[in-house]
């Protein structure tokens, strides 16, 4: 059987989690918590179990839900936005994704992403037949350099993948990175995809620069985060997409024959909890910063070199006072001889750049952070 | 922005149902139940909730949970697949259809489906820069005419989706059938999609003709179900796709860039249940024969012709007695005026018979089917 995504192997993310289980490591690798959502948000999966919302969805989301998701949306970006015909509910971001690129790009196309990028964009991308053009984060903060894509854009150029707080690094977007994307894609067929999962994990006092204040692009933008990050609970796959009519209806075009609908209990639960936990998001930034802080602390005495960290729950780890194997060999030998799985950052480039770096999720309990760390810090 | 699906509207179900509930309706349309799924399966999604299931599963299913469908597998159809190699849950069964058609259809290539075809097939096979090559079902016991299918073969043909028992017709492969398709492709590189999300609901004794039955077949199959239809549960959305190793490669690879994976509560709360209650799956024709005959009976004195109902849960019904509109125009004006939604035909044909028929969904209960059956009664 011929592959049409010859490039393509088992994501790393399953690969490490695998390598985790089987070697007994403290798995710093997939980003996930090792907590709990909130037991409010368990308990309305299970009620609404019980008051028979087990069939069918709207394709489109439940009515509630994206009501709640328009609100928040006003309430965090300052954006209105209609429930009706700019939200479509979806199973995950990864699905969101993947809908928003089929609906939108055509064979021979073109589509910007930023290496280290995300390992799903680019498959999505080759599925259409079409090619991703990858521009390097500039090193040591992970920035763009907006002259670089300014050069990068084509005639066949049909959308610009951005990310923030963007995985793997952490980096975050300031307003200049929206100013120049928008100078970018002004006057041009390009549409943007965002992918800001995320968007509730900034730390320091930042603000999250939303694809959503910005009215100029909102209205050529996909833009797509999940409850997954931001709940405690990524295996429930509800993730969203926002974006103008005539994008959300060529969107749900796709979506409807891709999953049609999504676990109609958790969605009933969302826009529960996002009512009646309204500071749930507010309280994370403060949550998570203390995750960081401290695992950052307990790194201290570590021989590893530790990055900024302005948003998402990963820490960048330089290794190389310790090895220099490349950071594959390195993570595999991590997880087999070290105890701790952590994901290099190779497979999310076209050309990985020769820094010895790894990342390390911080998504941790006490207990996983120190046992994670004290090994960490033997070696 | 130009669309990438220009024949593609929102979904008649949807379409349906948004109109059944403006206009309270009865809803025979969209096929779910209206009773709920098994307390002790909604218990184990609790449990499997405070159990701390909460995080990605395994991109290609929890392990427990492939092993259950291996031995369901192996019970129903003397047939032994991998657990590890040649099972993957999905999103639903409608990701499990896209994924093996996005994973082996290429630009160019044809693809047979079977009218009246389910409408997810289509806009899947158009998304890969691919065709769809109609063939009318003969009415009006909708079989196969194979000699129809031989002669649209051509060098291009790499797919041929079947969908036993069939929607919306309720029709069911023999195993002549099946030895007609494996004739088709033996020697050749089509490989064969098959959609049997309603694989236990077969009536009369009959069995169900599984393309995992026939060795040869399966060699070159997806086989696709759901647990949607057999645990009551449509709104869950948790499906899987059998296939032999290689080409559950090139299922998963892309899979993991679709969904990466399902709400894990209910993979676990679907492993015990499996493992708990062997006996539900062997008692779901009994439960569907008694919907089935019960709807029949409560249609006898209307002016609506039925036809015979093999398996699936829908009653196709000829209205002509009744109108000569065509079917999106009768079925419109049922829901308004009648007060009854059911499907019509049309949308799942490129060319439309002239047959009157409309789909009526007898998953339901007796106080919702004699609501229905009485107003279908006063037309
Ligand atoms: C879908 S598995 C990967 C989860 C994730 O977002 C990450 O680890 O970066
Ligand atoms: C995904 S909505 C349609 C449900 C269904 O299988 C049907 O009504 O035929």
């Amino acid at each position: 059987i011929e592959t049409r995504l010859p490039k393509v192997g088992t994501t790393i993310f399953s690969v490490m989690s695998q390598l985790a289980l089987e070697h007994k490591a403290v798995n710093l690798g997939q980003g996930f918590p090792d907590f709990e959502p909130p037991e409010a948000l368990r308990e309305a999966v299970t009620r609404a179990m019980q008051e028979g919302h087990n069939q069918y969805a709207p394709g489109i989301g439940v009515a509630k839900l994206r009501e709640q998701i328009a609100r928040k949306t006003e309430r965090s970006y300052g954006r209105r936005v209609s429930a009706d015909t700019e939200i479509t509910v979806t199973s995950g971001a990864t699905e969101a994704i993947f809908a928003a690129i089929a609906a939108t790009v055509r064979s021979g196309d073109e589509v910007i992403v930023f290496d280290p990028a995300y390992d799903c964009y680019e498959p999505a991308i080759n599925l259409q037949d079409a090619r991703a053009v990858h521009i390097p984060l500039t090193l040591p903060d992970f920035s763009v350099d907006w002259q670089r894509v300014r050069d990068a854009i084509t005639p066949k150029t049909r959308m610009i993948i951005v990310n923030t707080p963007h995985n793997p690094s952490g980096a975050i977007f300031g307003a200049d990175d929206l100013d120049a994307l928008a100078d970018v894609v002004r006057d041009t067929g390009i549409v943007v995809l965002s992918d800001e999962v995320y968007e509730h994990i900034v730390y320091d006092g930042a603000l999250h620069q939303s694809v959503l204040r910005y009215p100029e692009l909102a209205a050529r933008s996909f833009v797509v985060s999940s409850f997954g990050k931001t709940w405690h609970c990524t295996g429930w796959k509800v993730g969203y997409c926002v974006a103008p009519k005539p994008l959300s209806a060529e969107f749900r075009k796709v979506h409807q024959y891709l999953t049609f609908c999504t676990f109609s209990p958790a969605q009933f639960a969302f826009a529960e909890v996002l009512e009646r936990m309204p500071d749930h998001a507010e309280e994370l930034p403060a949550f998570y910063q203390a995750k960081r802080d401290r695992f950052r602390t307990l790194l201290a005495d570590s021989r590893l070199q530790l990055t900024d960290v302005p948003g998402g729950y990963f820490q960048l780890v330089d290794y190389s006072e310790i090895s220099d194997s490349d950071d594959i060999n390195f993570s595999e030998w991590l997880v087999r001889e070290g105890g701790v799985a952590g994901i290099p950052l190779t497979p999310f480039y076209e050309t990985p750049p020769t820094a010895r770096l790894l990342r390390l999720c911080f998504a941790k309990n006490d207990a996983t952070m120190q046992a994670g760390a004290e090994r960490l810090c033997a070696l």
